[in-house]
């Protein structure tokens, strides 16, 4: 059993199927659709079983995948859809057996690759968000186990892969579901009223065009930040005032690599609410022209290196040109940037600078998740409370 | 100019200069001994410079390294330790030129790599904390300019490169001085009494052994938590309670891999207060056996993959076997593991653990910085408060 492509970045994954679809060979996706208990992955992780490969993506951390392979050959044999369920609750019995010993229940969905499958990918390839609408029961008038529409948030509407209007699809629940799910790029299952008291299935996998990071500097702490940045699916463009430095060489975990000028700024970036920006020019003009644009762009995260009064010199020097920044526009500026984690070298400043970054992507809060659900201890002490009555302080 | 060294881990920068030590090259080796304003690494920070390749490790973000590469043929030729301060502070008139602009005041030592730096390598080698001093002024009866002497805090004196006693050094301020610093790998200057009313400035250096992060698990998971723990500096051991998984292979990142099992877990770790630990068996019994040891070792960071729910678990089976563990063992006990950064991807995953680690380790509260300092605007608006009087609400 091959290993190598099991934590590729998801993007990865994504663009490996669009790659495989292209090569028109009988690969099997396979797609996590429901997940209880205590499961590593979250429904829509993606596992592609290529035909003749090691496979890439993840849908366990291992406790499943020799499975997939064995059943993705009668997938690929019959040419159906198939759902599995694998119920991975623990065996007392198997603890000193071979197994690795995983725990949950889940259900996966494998799939013959084909071109019902190809507006997703294109979609993603655009950067586009989309949901990818799949029946999961069958039975209903018109409905068949493994039916597949899309939703596209800009048009709003279902569409089948071909394009054509998915009119006789319950569209009210289901729009708005994949209209949520596609945005954050999450995944779920829904039981819809496919009218005449039946009711539908549907899993509705939302793939959200991966956020982008555009890292402002050309030094070479700019590379630790563009590698940690691709593995945690950001697409990386790395931005610089002056030309000639051969970007794209030095930095070849971004995606695309631009010379820019302050003037044109907006048209070579085209910031928007998905573009978050680290600053890190190492140049007190050059990181001002950065961020005049940038704290009047649409972008959620400015992040801007070097202690906190050199943003108040900063400040001062726009406001003596008059310039002066609505509150909200600052609400988007983290500087000193990245998290408290402590570390100095750097590849520890670039793991605090991408950690700040998924945060508030993911608008989280950063701290021990431990934290989040009150310390354990805490409730243990509270259960212990209610059996031993009041104790003292 | 050569690039591809720069962003290695600092681990790898020590044990590089050890190799060309043993190779008894002519390099030289530069490390920050002060910085004044904005610089991009803390004194300390250290850069090989090969006699014949690109160097390796970083001083700044790119700001230095040409001069920094002259300098060294000087000093190579010399044969004499030499301290050059560059001054960063930004030349408005440059704006435009091609300098790629730095901030700050770094002084740098520069020095041949010589005999007299092998108990630091060796130390660290040893996985020892260990203290560089050096005397950066001359001119005190008895102390020349880059005279040496190491601390190791598990002896508590000051001794010569050879290993005899430095008795004649004024041992009181900088023995306690270097033992805080050995032990938190942090560099600092400081200006001692020499006796006869004269001051001796001397630079110490404290190299912590690397923190070592042990992971308890096989699966797939493991792979982007030991890659990214490695280049954070933890010295990564993957353990796993079962043979022939061919570990070493599995996990090229991991410094050390360990077929253990519950009775010797112990014996074959070496738990102290400079070990982390995960646990990500996806085995509910495996999980708690790794626990059971963990939780009553000096080890400040347990971190248990899984829903907390299912620790809970593991305390009721602790609590029918009568194993009840004190609050304190708990403290370090982190689960769900990481911290909240809201990604699902195993690189994501891995990424919110190797923070919550680093976070343990360096003894912080993980939250954005500007947290830490107070936001922005909120600084921002208590100055115009000042110039403006009293604002209404």
């Amino acid at each position: 059993m091959t290993e190598t492509n099991w934590s590729v970045p998801e993007t990865e994954v994504v663009q490996r199927v669009h790659e495989r679809l292209d090569a028109a060979g009988t690969d099997v996706l396979a797609t996590v659709v429901d997940v209880e208990g205590n499961a590593y992955r979250r429904p829509g992780a993606k596992m592609l079983l290529d035909d003749d490969g090691p496979g890439v993506g993840s849908i366990t951390a291992g406790c499943l995948e020799d499975e997939l392979r064995a059943a993705a050959t009668g997938v690929r044999e019959r040419g159906e859809p198939e759902t599995i369920t694998y119920d991975l609750m623990e065996d007392e019995a198997d603890v000193w057996g071979m197994g690795v010993g995983c725990n949950g229940v889940i259900d996966v969905l494998l799939e013959p690759l084909d071109e019902t499958y190809r507006p997703a990918v294109e979609a993603f390839a655009d950067g586009r968000d989309v949901a990818v609408l799949t029946v999961l029961s069958g039975g209903v008038d018109g409905f068949e186990y493994g039916d597949r529409v899309y939703y596209d948030p800009d048009d709003g509407g279902l569409v089948r892969p071909d394009g054509s209007p998915a009119e006789e699809w319950p569209h009210a629940t289901l729009t708005s579901m994949a209209d949520d799910l596609a945005r954050r790029g999450r995944a779920d299952t829904v039981t819809v009223d496919a009218g005449d008291g039946a009711t539908l299935e549907v899993f509705v996998d939302g793939i959200a065009a991966p956020a982008e990071l555009v890292v402002f500097g050309t030094g070479h702490d700019v590379g630790p930040v563009t590698e940690l940045a691709a593995k945690n699916d950001f697409r990386v463009t790395v931005a610089g005032f002056r030309g000639g430095l051969d970007l794209a060489d030095r930095f070849p975990d971004a995606t695309r690599t631009v010379t820019t000028s302050p003037g044109s700024l907006e048209d070579d970036l085209q910031l928007d609410e998905r573009t978050h920006a680290v600053v890190m020019t190492h140049n007190f003009v050059d990181d001002r022209l950065a961020l005049e644009t940038l704290l009047e762009s649409p972008a959620p995260y400015v992040g801007l290196m070097g202690p906190r009064e050199r943003f108040e010199e900063m400040l001062d020097a726009f406001a003596d040109e008059g310039r002066v920044f609505a509150e909200d526009a600052l609400e988007s500026l983290y500087t000193p940037i990245g998290l408290d984690l402590g570390g100095g070298s750097p590849y520890q400043i670039a793991h605090s600078i991408v950690a700040e970054v998924l945060a508030v992507e993911n608008d989280r809060t950063p701290r021990h998740l431990r934290e989040r659900e009150g310390h354990i201890h805490d409730r243990v002490d509270a259960a212990a409370d209610v059996g031993a009555g009041p104790t003292p302080e």
